[in-house]
């Protein structure tokens, strides 16, 4: 068979030649562009030729600052299919952490947007490596801004030819992106996927949730966020009509308002997304989702109660997947099988509920401590591991870190996990939040979620706590819902008869007006461990 | 990412672990025999130690002269997944090329059906490198049989453990199966797949055909005929749901009763196939159709009208796919897409009965003389040449052969192809087969199918024999439809305002009582050929 590379080209080549007419559809607060993958093409060729007169050759790093419209993803296909890499910046990270993974990249050229301008000048002088900043403008204007070497990307892109002759000489396993995911401690850990690992993961992820020509997809989650799940690579392989909200995302009567007109058939997006829309929806919002077939929820666990109003109320299944930066990221996805039609729709809940079973083409494990598999009980845990393809083997110029998550061949993911008879997986806990009490393990999550399941209790968080006698006992950080007021022993009470054991009841609680949360919105319990041990917490 | 090599290993412990209720089911004309993919897996282990035991280690070639049936299957992932190289044998060969294939190939085990034990007898002592038959019966008896070194496949295997542990290490460069073509000159040519060509097209064609887990897949498409067009492989790669027809395959009461009983979704065959299953639907044949969603012709085109009558009498849609063995096979398939919704009927089926467009990975060329693209107009024709990560780049050992058609990084088909504006390539002629008059082409098969359109021709089919002055002109070989009679001069009547041009109307007509058809049941114009050369063809 020939020696021939998996590249992104392959795909791009391919929908521009026999897709030409699909259509791109980028959404802005002053209203919808739209063009066409023929027209995308042209200007795909025009940065290809940009990044070369800007010195830009195989393997550079150029960064991308940006919403999700399709400027952004002509960088997606420009940058890569030229041979340099693209790095997703997530603006959301503080200054400190955007400027060290823009130095740590190593990047020359920054891409931003026009509304995100500011997060660029803020570290203007962080960043001596960015040669060029390339104004990503959809209103036309460059803005005022204190940035040197500033051009806007239509006027960089504009005087070259409309054709490119992409490579075909690299290596598939060539860097294409690269994205940073924050760190429990220290810096933002980097994470670099080959052209390779894009390919394969386009495959796997039209093939998981059997997406096609056909679909219309609509990226909810940021492009700098693992690539937009890799979906807008996947879309563009298959030929697909692709919407772009920018930061209408959030603007749930904009964003049924687009899936309606646009006809989406398929989405994705973290439950945060999904709470806003549920809430939108409740309050009578105008939707139609009768083109929507899949719509596909991670990054953090979907309430049951949630995803059984979205059925049985509005009409649609959401599908749990999981995965992480490290992953490209699709690793598992929770579709019941063929065989269960049987079950009641409970059964079929606990099914959904889960992060569901491993795609194929990789190998999964949950591990014990000596790295055999656990039962397939759905009761045993371990760490979850994965192996395979699109899974990464190292963090960027960062071997100590590399060491502790990548060992003998597999990704140690740190979530703690079961997996049923039939092969699904549930999320028990990160391994670094598990309380350890008298010998025994609390899951943080578990105890959260039945906190959370008191009707005055906004959010918890658990952390553990040194204990002189247990080892480690659970502290429990509570917001109250709004106009409520609640205490500890009233807590306490409430989760007698739910907890697994009389000693997972938290003995200490914290009340806080709200609880520290990481840039990507999780919980962030490094911080909490720190008030703790600052004394800044005053338990009750 | 991580260098983990692309194995058809990691599919079948995927499906192996977590579908292991899901059913294999065989068809023998004495029943049916059923089983799960959990036996499967433990008799593709035992299968595994058996190789093992008989010395076959890496590389080596072991042959399969065998049925669809699920011990074949069990060979075709025993043998690649323990790092051996499954060689299947079309015994409908002539048995000098049998033999001559299974010497090329250096086969060391022959695993043949007991009911085509007579093929593998009629050369035993032309093979003298094959050390051991393995029957494989369905009946549990070893059948009288003058071969020596003979053993019951079910009895090899059945004393070995029921787990092996399946290496890693293999390189996804490896051979993983091969099989010979047909070729108009000479011998059989050989082709070896690698476990990475087998993985990613098992990709390519579930999301083409949007094929999953939940299909059941029934394999009509011999399993050693470019291996069943790999869907075995795909069908493993998913976990779908196996039937395997063995020699029931050309019983349509029984083929239809089949798909109905295990609601078969997905199938594939040769019109030769679906023109069966025309007349004996046409016969009032019972049939129940509607679990059944996919079904992909290949090999030879379908005649429009059959097309027609399936989807608008009978309610299924028949979808043409292309390739070769030397593309493993999936090149092209004739979807419409999703921008044709507004299409009238006929429209569609102009769509329908092209052979489609390059699927996802894979580029097309439609070549001129000069290797150029000729114009996307429907009219312009060229070669049809192929490359991508699943197109072969030579014939096993044969470097003479391999020059003409692997060139330039491209494989040449031999097809000639038109492609219109959407990029759906339509058929013209194998380059071989055009005849040139007076500097110019015509298309043998345009010129048969007009013919073949007359009511009393059953078959035409043309070759271009030598002319003094016109270069060549074509030669029209007929076979009478039966009870009817037709001569010359009135299929030339009938032809004259269907012809592209009055050149085209052969000059020279001969009547037959069959064309000669190669081991696939293709017009063999190269016997044609030799017949005229050797003045055994008596011109009408």
């Amino acid at each position: 068979m020939m020696e021939y590379a998996l590249l992104l080209r392959t795909f791009l080549l391919r929908t521009a030649r026999f897709f030409p007419k699909k259509e791109i559809v980028s959404v802005y607060p002053s209203g919808v562009f739209r063009y066409t993958y023929g027209d995308y093409f042209k200007r795909v060729c025009q940065l290809a030729h940009a990044l070369k007169a800007l010195g830009i050759g195989r393997g550079d790093r150029v960064a991308s600052m940006a919403l999700n419209d399709h400027r952004h993803l002509e960088l997606y296909f420009g940058v890569p299919c030229s041979g340099a890499v693209l790095h997703t910046v997530n603006f959301r990270l503080p200054p400190n952490h955007l400027a060290h993974v823009i130095n740590h990249a190593e990047d020359r050229v920054l891409f931003v947007d026009e509304d995100l301008l500011v997060f660029a000048e803020l570290i203007k002088d962080r960043i001596p490596g960015i040669e060029r900043f390339v104004v990503l403008s959809h209103t036309g204007n460059l803005p005022q801004t204190g940035l040197k070497n500033v051009v806007l990307y239509d006027d960089l892109i504009k005087d070259f030819p409309e054709d490119y002759d992409f490579p075909d000489d690299l290596s598939e396993w060539d860097p294409a992106v690269m994205c940073y995911t924050s760190a429990t401690t220290g810096d933002p850990k980097g994470v670099v996927y080959t052209q390779r690992a894009i390919v394969l993961h386009s495959y796997a992820l039209g093939l998981t949730f059997g997406a096609g020509e056909s679909d219309c997809i609509l990226h909810i989650v940021p492009m700098f966020h693992a690539n937009a799940w890799c979906a807008p690579f996947g879309a563009v392989a298959m030929g697909c009509k692709q919407v772009l909200p920018g930061r209408e995302v959030i603007n749930m009567e904009k964003l049924c308002r687009i899936i309606a007109d646009e006809e989406v058939t398929f989405t994705a997006g973290v439950p945060t997304i999904w709470m806003l829309l549920y809430d939108f929806l409740e309050k009578g919002g105008w939707h139609d989702f009768s083109k929507l077939r899949t719509i596909v929820s991670g990054g953090a666990a979907l309430p049951r109660s949630l995803m059984k109003i979205f059925a049985e109320k509005y009409g649609f299944t959401i599908r749990q997947a999981y995965g992480a930066t490290e992953t490209t990221p699709l690793a598992t996805a929770a579709l019941p099988k063929s065989s269960m039609k049987g079950l009641s729709d409970e059964e079929l809940y606990d099914v959904c509920t889960s992060v569901g079973i491993v795609v194929p083409g990789l190998e999964v494990k949950i591990a014990d401590a000596d790295g055999n598999d656990v039962k397939m009980d759905g009761r045993s845990w371990g760490e979850i591991w994965l192996r395979g393809p699109w899974i990464a083997k190292e963090y960027y110029k960062d071997p100590e870190r590399t060491k502790e998550a990548f060992a003998g061949g597999w990704y140690r993911t740190g979530d703690v996990a079961t997996m049923d008879e039939e092969g699904y997986i549930r999320l028990v806990d990160r391994t670094r939040d598990l309380v350890k009490s008298a010998g025994e393990w609390i899951s943080s999550v578990d105890l959260e979620n039945l906190i959370m399941g008191h009707p005055k209790v906004a959010e918890a968080a658990i952390i553990g706590i040194p204990h002189p006698k247990w080892q480690e006992r659970p502290l429990a950080c509570v917001t109250v819902a709004s106009g409520q007021t609640v205490d500890a022993g009233e807590i306490r009470e409430f989760l007698k008869d739910k907890v697994k054991a009389s000693w997972w009841i938290p003995d200490s609680f914290v009340f806080l007006p709200e609880i520290p949360k990481t840039s990507v919105g999780k919980f962030n319990k490094r911080e909490l461990r720190r008030m703790y041990a600052a004394g800044e917490l005053t338990l009750a």
